[in-house]
């Protein structure tokens, strides 16, 4: 059949507007559930309000970066505002501060169904298991379809405006900007409450989880919508729309020496084939008698069934590349298989999490030794997948002609990305069930409706590790997808500026060596500092808690009218997340520039791919370490190795506490670095080619 | 002056008697020196055979070990044996068991004088702290002068035998199986026996370290020696070895095209001049009134000296290139001062050690989470200092000629590793004055000799951060040049082949970047393999401990008579090493081969360099976390914080247990584990290229 670009352009416009229909469709759906609890009514406002809180703070301090990052854009990028087309340098700014606000509509979107839908899961939770799971499935459902069409949109709305693609790498950029500030801001936050809760309310005075009486249990919860949904949403909305703008870079090179916009076209095709495969998923999805956890990966499976025909349908329709759509089904396929094998060693029924709660019957030492272990050997069967993926779907493509091979992988990242508002959706449901068992706690709703929060939150858990490694998978073809982008970037520079275009990066070459082994660095840095950060702003917040127990006559008895100044370990949390992160931020920046300056493209070149190589596997293993030792102590606390309180079950809650800021902070912020890094570097190809040392 | 290559092979065959002459001599030295207390006699026996049953049975197995490997050599390598020259392949296993052999004769002499000068050390400690340290520095010296001797003295005989510097690839490769064994086995014998000493001593009986009640304070003594002296010994002897060969491999290439020898003169000449400069440090070093460390220190700084000045007047007298004196030091220079960018982060002067030993007044959470994030952020300098040295050697060296970029780097790394007699000479003065702490508290020879045993110990784990480091980036760099060896061995195979040569290995080539993610994996699954190892193998011993406790009569009281058996401990220290070793060692091998069958020699470059780069990253790593961790317990247990007995100590106790395997096994053994990977891959070229999946 024949076809125009603007064909899937307007289909494009089309399913996002349908995607975003259907999340208002959704929240109203929520939102018409019954809540007459007031106790319950009451806390969730305090969480709302916590959120809020941070959101604002939080875009405030983004605004400002934002604002300096979109002068410099101005003045400096793709080429200084005095050599170029200044027209040029306008559209970037605009792209990148596009980026910016669409993510973070999404992102206030779904803290707001989130705050909402946990207390309909809660109250939901009395009429049993399903009513409840709905609840939450569905509130996550809305930010899923919120962040997928508003990618979707925005990259559309941009082609159309504009017929640059380098300009979509600056929207990329922004949404990267935010996923920083949201992943890695969000990420401090929530580890922040979340440990000195514990530490003070658990370890030291034995109060439950989700007392009241703790000053920090609202920032805890606030934390886990913050964190978990409006940083994961930032994170996988980045990812997105880095996987689209890779392609297109590359697609239009292809389009522009073939003639006509065959592969742009493809690309939107399969992005709103998958957009459309996520509604059609989440529309279908329902629970059946196998328990949570099968329903939600049962509505992945099927997305991912729905994804395949709808783009063989489209393939065979509109005569694409039968190879490319195999590149793109082979990435589909490798992240669930990524997914599986996180699983694997997260899973209470496998042996790295049995030998580790075995191991902690010696004390913490060994608890932490066999997580660091088994973290360090998850990280092979990813990386073998990914290799995978990535020379498979190049051999696949390379036959059709010059250029495909590297468009290949950028659809395969498209492939694996395609279900992400399905795998969002997923996500979210996690700390929406979460907060729902922390109210019902609060709400004293009796002990059968928390028999049931627990089961959903406990699926949640075991959902999260898989879209945890396929989120890393993901991001990690998506930016093997971005150096593609980077040497079509430099090379357009290049020609521009009558100088040599480059083919690849040789190792051999000490300049790119050079880069590497300084990009073999960075993320581990950038991870260290987000870790040191948690470290002292937990350290605050439990000064804080201590003077709050001390100076409040009552809170510790619980004496009627004894309230803990709730706001107090928000602002600490919000302030010190900000605080924190903003030297780190500014690392992975600078320290790109700074390779990038002085050694130019070519040590750039090294420096993304070390970068990207170690970025990954870091990811990879502290994500899965953080999720094996936490599910190692919940082993425990159901009774194995002497239950709670033995001394296997404190040598395993030492192992959650390092668990936590690798899997919630350091761990997924690489995703979100790597990516950062990649799209500056694109950005600034024409500078580091123009102006270096070496 | 005129010369021949022949000129300096004499000369180094002179310089490698001269190491072994004075290695007698100061072995006599020590011996001379007095010893008469019967207890202390009695348990250095026992240590001694302790050390000399670990030998046996490592020497057992990886005479085993090696036999299979020498056959694979005989019928594969180079090139299948009815293919090629069988004499090649003869000559190769020759070299590759000259390698082990040599390395183990070092490590023999090793450990036969670091057993006899522990008690020399520990007597001599009665007359003062000057005698003392003498006895531990010169029984050091030992094994220093052994190592480097025999180091020389083989490629030197090697050369003169065959001049076939593949060979000398093969006779790295004996000195790298035999290392593997050496410092990983070594590695998990003494940690293994370290912490469950501890464990059941220290932290269960709350009896003193060294207490001679407790079963395993034998096989903790003998870990010291089996894994400090004889496993640091056979790694710097790689190393060294390594970085001749692959310097030798480049200079046959520019000698060949330029006719002469004059490249590979150079080599000798150097790697003869740095053995000297050793020679000379070691026989000047004098302890002054600046107390041990700075003795230690000041005698490296000499040799450095002395090096520059040697290979400087060398250069002149001989007409060498003096762009490739610059690359040598430029290569010593930074490897000093890495060294002490390792000690900032491990000193416990220094901010990151305090905020560690700070961070564990929160418990041993913070502990860990500090020495996590120091030691990722103490890889930085080091990266870079190794990135900046490599671009330096090249950049000096490029307008030489063709192929000088890279003999430039190997040249560098010949220069950082010139002057190991003396690194390792401070290193194995560390565990010899370590056992002599021990003795003096075991033959009851009182405070003041337990003192000044206590400083020199004290003065030990202080330079072992620097020599650590060191080593670190001497293995670092001498594997970039072996990436260069590698790609000469596989052009000449290529020539061999009427195959296209190689010029580099791209990373935008999808098999290229294949290899690298899986090598990227490569150091991170076989350290936390032997992490695991030493963990299974801690739980064996810890269950005998406990057993001898509960059967021998009047142990746990010390009634005379009631003696433990020590043998046990010993000999499930030793089984449990080579068994948990073998798994390891054979991953690194096999990945290695897989790669290489699967993708070819493209895929095996992208392997190698991932396996560096991260190798690199992961060593420092936990060498540095291990060594911060360490020193914040000493820090605190010097009274900050609580001192001994408080919850803060009690956390620094959990960092040390989990930094013992991390800087004493795992990061130790990857720069084996890269160095045997990178020997492999060139030794196995011809194969790669000629037999491959893609």
């Amino acid at each position: 059949m024949s076809y125009t670009l603007g064909t899937f352009l307007t289909a494009s416009i089309v399913i996002s507007a349908a995607a975003f229909l259907f999340a208002a469709w959704l929240f109203r759906w929520v939102k018409a559930m019954p809540s007459n609890n007031a106790r319950i009514a009451e806390v969730g406002a305090l969480i709302r309000g916590g959120a809020n809180t941070f959101l604002r703070k939080e875009y405030t301090a983004l605004s400002r970066f934002a604002g300096g990052v979109a002068l410099a854009i101005l003045l400096f990028l793709p080429s200084p505002i005095w050599q170029g087309e200044a027209m040029d340098n306008v559209y970037m700014m605009v792209a990148y501060l596009a980026g910016t606000v669409f993510s973070a509509v999404a992102g206030v979107i779904g803290i707001r169904v989130a705050t909402l839908a946990n207390i309909k899961t809660a109250e939901a939770a009395r009429k049993g298991i399903k009513p409840s799971f709905m609840a939450g499935f569905r509130g996550g459902a809305v930010m899923g379809m919120a962040v997928v069409g508003s990618a979707l949109l925005g990259v559309t709305l941009l082609t159309l405006l504009t017929d640059d693609t380098s300009v979509l790498l600056g929207y990329s950029f922004g949404a990267s900007s935010l996923a920083l500030f949201a992943k890695a801001g969000g990420g401090i936050f929530t580890k922040t409450a979340d440990i000195s809760a514990d530490l003070v309310g658990k370890v030291e005075l034995g109060i439950p989880e989700d007392d009241p009486r703790n000053p920090a249990v609202i920032a805890d919860n606030v934390g886990d919508n913050v964190g978990d949904v409006a940083g994961m949403g930032a994170d996988l909305f980045d990812s997105n729309v880095a996987s689209m703008a890779a392609a297109l870079v590359l697609a239009s090179v292809l389009d522009k020496s073939a003639g006509g916009a065959a592969n742009s076209a493809m690309v939107f095709c399969y992005a709103a084939a998958g957009l459309l495969a996520s509604i059609i998923g989440v529309a279908m999805a329902r629970m059946g008698n196998h328990g949570p956890t099968r329903a939600l990966n049962n509505s992945t499976y099927i997305t991912t069934g729905i994804y395949g025909v709808l783009t063989a349908l489209a393939t065979l329709i509109f005569g694409f590349q039968w190879r490319i759509w195999g590149a793109s089904a082979v990435g589909l396929l490798v992240g669930v298989i990524i997914g599986i094998a996180s699983d694997y060693f997260t899973n209470d029924a496998r042996s790295p999490v049995r030998n580790a709660a075995k191991a902690s019957e010696s004390g913490p030492a060994f608890t932490i030794l066999s997580g660091v272990s088994y973290g360090f050997i998850s990280a092979l069967p990813s990386l073998i997948g990914i290799a995978v993926a990535a020379l498979a779907a190049y051999k696949l493509c390379e036959p059709i002609g010059d250029g495909y091979a590297m468009f290949g992988i950028a659809m395969s990242a498209v492939g694996m990305l395609s279900i992400v508002g399905m795998i969002i959706s997923n996500d979210a449901y996690g700390p929406i069930v979460d907060n729902a068992r922390g109210l019902s706690e609060m709400g004293n709703l009796g002990e059968d409706v928390l028999e049931i929060t627990d089961q959903l939150d406990s699926a949640g858990n075991t959902v999260k590790a898989i879209t945890k490694g396929f989120a890393i998978a993901a991001a990690g073809l998506t930016v093997i997808a971005l150096l593609g982008a980077f040497i079509s970037e430099v090379n357009e520079a290049a020609l521009a500026h009558g100088l040599a275009p480059i083919t690849g990066f040789d190792m051999m070459n000490p300049t790119v060596f050079f880069g590497m082994l300084i990009g073999v660095a960075a993320p581990a840095v950038f991870s260290a500092m987000l870790i040191l950060g948690v470290n002292r702003n937990a350290q605050r917040m439990v000064d804080e808690i201590h003077r709050q127990f001390r100076e409040i006559a009552g809170l510790r008895e619980g004496a009627p009218g004894a309230v803990p100044e709730y706001d107090r370990c928000i602002e600490i949390a919000t302030n010190g997340a900000l605080r924190e992160l903003i030297p780190a931020g500014l690392l992975a920046i600078l320290l790109t520039l700074a390779v990038g300056f002085i050694g130019g493209v070519e040590a750039v070149g090294g420096y993304l791919c070390g970068n990207i190589v170690t970025g990954i596997l870091l990811a990879l293993f502290m994500s899965n370490a953080g999720g094996l030792w936490d599910n190692a102590k919940k082993y425990i606390e159901a009774g194995a190795h002497g239950g709670k309180g033995s001394d296997a079950h404190k040598a395993a809650v030492v192992g959650d506490t390092v668990g936590d800021p690798f899997k919630d902070t350091a761990g997924p912020s690489i995703n979100t670095q790597i990516t950062v890094v990649s799209l500056i570097s694109s950005l600034a190809a024409t500078l580091f080619l123009t102006i270096s040392l070496f």
